[in-house]
C-alpha cells in the first residue's frame, strides 16, 4: 500500500507533536510530505526541525498540491472553519483538531461541505483511538461492568493567563479547549447518543470566557454524566463509568495508557517520542492518524468511530454550554 | 471532670456503631446510661450487647429520666423530628443523626426548639469531626493550596433495593442518605456559605425517590463545587479541594483515615472495633462523641463547627434537589 501523504496546516505545537507521532509509525506509511504557516520563515523552520520536504508561506499554496493524501490542521481553533473549507474546496480529506469549529453553525457548514463533496472528514479527537477506548469500549458491550449507570470526567489546567484561553476574540474559555474532552468522553461512552437533558452552571473570568463549568446531562434508560472543566486548578483529570456491576476508571482520559477495570488494570504503554515533545503522552497522535489512514484506504468519508453526528453532538453541548454560562463570540453573532 | 452520660434512641445498626465508637473513649468521659427502642426486646437485647444497665420499650421513658446528660439519636430520619422534639422538650440536650430532618421546614422547628429552650442539640456530621478535616481546615486556612476555586465530591453504593432507600413513605432516595454527604463536604470548605446558585439535574427510581443526583454550587467569588451522589453504583467516594496552588484529595471523604495534601499524605488512623460493625470506619464516631462532650462542658448550645446555620443550609440545598428531581414526601406536603 502506498503511504499516506499528510501536509500540514500550521507549524505551532500541536502540528510538532502530530508530526512526532507520525514518526513513531513506519515510514512506508505516513509521511509528511509539506508544511504550510501563516508565515513562510515559520513552515521553513517547522520543515527543517521535522525533515519535512516543502513549507509554504500560505495554506492556499498547499490546498494546491496535487500529491496531498490528507491534510492535518493544527491552528488555532477560530481558523477551523475556514481553513478546512479552504481544503475540503481543494478536494483534499481533513483531520481537523478539537475543537473543529468555535460553534455548531461553523461544524455543520464543515461538515455539510464533507458530505457534498464526499470527501474524507474527521475531528482530531484523538483520546478516542488510544487502546485504552477502544478496551473500554469491549468490556461496556460485553456487560463487563453490568448496566452503565454514571459517567464522571474532569479536566482542568491552569491556562487562564495564555492569550489563547484569556481572549474572547480568539474563542478563548475553559469549555472549547478543555470542557471538550469529559464532553468527547461522554459521548464516547454513550455511543453519540443526544442527552434529553442539559444543565450547566458555570463562572466567567474578568475578560467574560469561562473559568470553571459544569455540565449534567441525563441520557435515556436512568443514566447520566457529569462533568467539569476548569482553566484555574489542575484537576484530578480522571474519567469514570460507573456500571451496576463495576466500574472503569481512566487516569489521564484525554490521552490514557491506562484502564483501571474491575478484572485488572489494563497498560497501553505509549512510543517514547523522537524529539521534545510539548503536551503529556503526544505520540498518542499515532493512533488518530492510524485510523485516518485506514479510512481513506477503505474509501470512508467518515469514522465510525468518531462520526460526524458525533462532532455534531458534542458541538451542540458546547453551544448550550457557554449560552448557560454567558459567553458570546464574534462567530455566534453571525 | 465528671463523665458524659449518653442515652441512646434506637437499638438499631448506626446505635451500635456508636456505641462501639463511645467504647473506643475513656470510660470516664462517656458512658450509655440507657437504651430506648420501640420495642423493648430490642432495647433490652442491644443493652445486654453493649453492657447498658437500662432499656426502654419507649422514647417517651428515655426522655423522663433525669440522669441523661446527651441523648443521641440514632433512628430512621422519619422520625429525627419527633424524637428531637420530644427530647428538646425534656430538657436534653441532643445529637441528632444526619439527615436531622427530612425537609428544612422540620429542621427549622427543631433547631428553633433548641435555642427557644437554650439547650444543645447538633446535627450528626460525624464526617466533620474526624482529624482528616480539621487537618484540611488548617491547610486551606494557611493558603496551603491557594484561592480554593472547585470542591468536587461524589458519593454512591448500591443501595437502592434496601426498603428505607427505596420506599417514599420512609423518605427514601438517594439525597438524604448519601447525597447529604458531598453537600455537607462543600458546606464545610465554604464555612457555611450560602451558594449563590444552585443548579440540579437527576432522575427517579420506579418507586418514585432520586436513584442519581447531581447539584452544582456557585459561591460567591467564582468558587465552585460539582457534587453526585448515586444510589445505584458504588462510585469512588473521593473528595477533592482545588486550589489555585495545589489540592486536597479525601479519599473516603464521610470517614477518611488519608489526607492527600501538596506537602505529604497525612495519615490518621482509626482505632479498631472492639465488636463487630455495620459500617466503613465507623470508630470514627467517637470524634463527634468528643465535640458533643466538649460543647456540653464549655456551656456551648451549638458546634462551631457544625453549627445550627450550617445545618439549615444543608437542609435547604437537599429541599431545593428533591424540588428539582421532582421528590415529594408526605412531610413536605404538611
Amino acid at each position: 500500500m502506498a503511504p499516506t501523504r499528510w501536509g500540514f496546516v500550521s507549524a505551532g505545537r500541536i502540528s510538532n507533536e502530530f508530526k512526532i507521532a507520525l514518526d513513531t509509525l513506519p515510514q512506508d506509511e505516513h509521511q509528511v510530505v509539506a508544511v504550510a504557516a501563516r508565515s513562510l520563515e515559520s513552515a521553513q523552520k517547522f520543515a527543517k526541525t521535522h525533515d519535512i520536504p516543502r513549507a509554504y508561506g500560505s495554506y492556499a499554496e498547499l490546498a494546491a498540491q496535487d500529491d496531498i493524501d490528507a491534510v492535518y490542521i493544527g491552528s488555532i481553533h477560530t481558523q477551523h472553519a475556514p481553513v478546512t473549507t479552504m481544503m475540503l474546496q481543494a478536494g483534499k480529506p481533513v483531520l481537523c483538531e478539537k475543537p473543529m469549529a468555535v460553534n455548531s453553525r461553523e461544524a455543520r457548514q464543515m461538515i455539510g461541505l464533507a458530505k457534498e463533496k464526499g470527501i474524507f472528514f474527521m475531528e482530531g479527537v484523538w483520546s478516542r483511538f488510544f487502546p485504552v477506548y477502544l478496551k473500554a469500549r469491549e468490556i461496556m458491550d460485553s456487560g463487563g461492568i453490568g448496566d452503565v449507570k454514571l459517567v464522571t470526567a474532569c479536566f482542568g489546567f491552569p491556562k487562564g493567563e495564555e492569550p489563547r484561553m484569556k481572549e474572547r476574540s480568539q474563542a478563548g474559555g475553559s469549555l472549547l479547549d478543555l470542557g471538550f474532552y469529559p464532553i468527547q468522553f461522554a459521548n464516547f461512552v454513550f455511543k453519540g447518543e443526544e442527552p434529553e437533558d442539559v444543565t450547566v452552571s458555570g463562572h466567567l473570568t474578568n475578560e467574560e470566557v469561562d473559568e470553571t463549568v459544569s455540565i449534567i446531562l441525563k441520557y435515556s434508560g436512568n443514566r447520566m454524566a457529569t462533568l467539569v472543566c476548569c482553566m484555574s486548578s489542575l484537576l484530578a483529570n480522571e474519567a469514570y463509568v460507573y456500571g451496576t456491576k463495576g466500574t472503569l476508571k481512566i487516569p489521564s482520559f484525554w490521552s490514557p495508557q491506562e484502564l483501571v477495570a474491575p478484572d485488572k488494570t489494563h497498560k497501553f504503554p505509549l512510543p517514547p517520542p523522537g524529539k521534545p515533545i510539548n503536551y503529556f503522552n503526544a505520540t498518542g497522535f499515532r493512533f488518530e492518524a492510524m485510523e485516518v489512514r485506514r479510512c481513506l484506504q477503505e474509501g470512508l468519508k467518515e469514522s465510525p468511530l468518531m462520526t460526524h453526528a458525533m462532532s455534531l453532538q458534542i458541538a451542540g453541548i458546547l453551544d448550550r454550554a457557554r449560552k448557560v454560562v454567558g459567553v458570546v463570540y464574534d462567530q455566534d453573532k453571525e
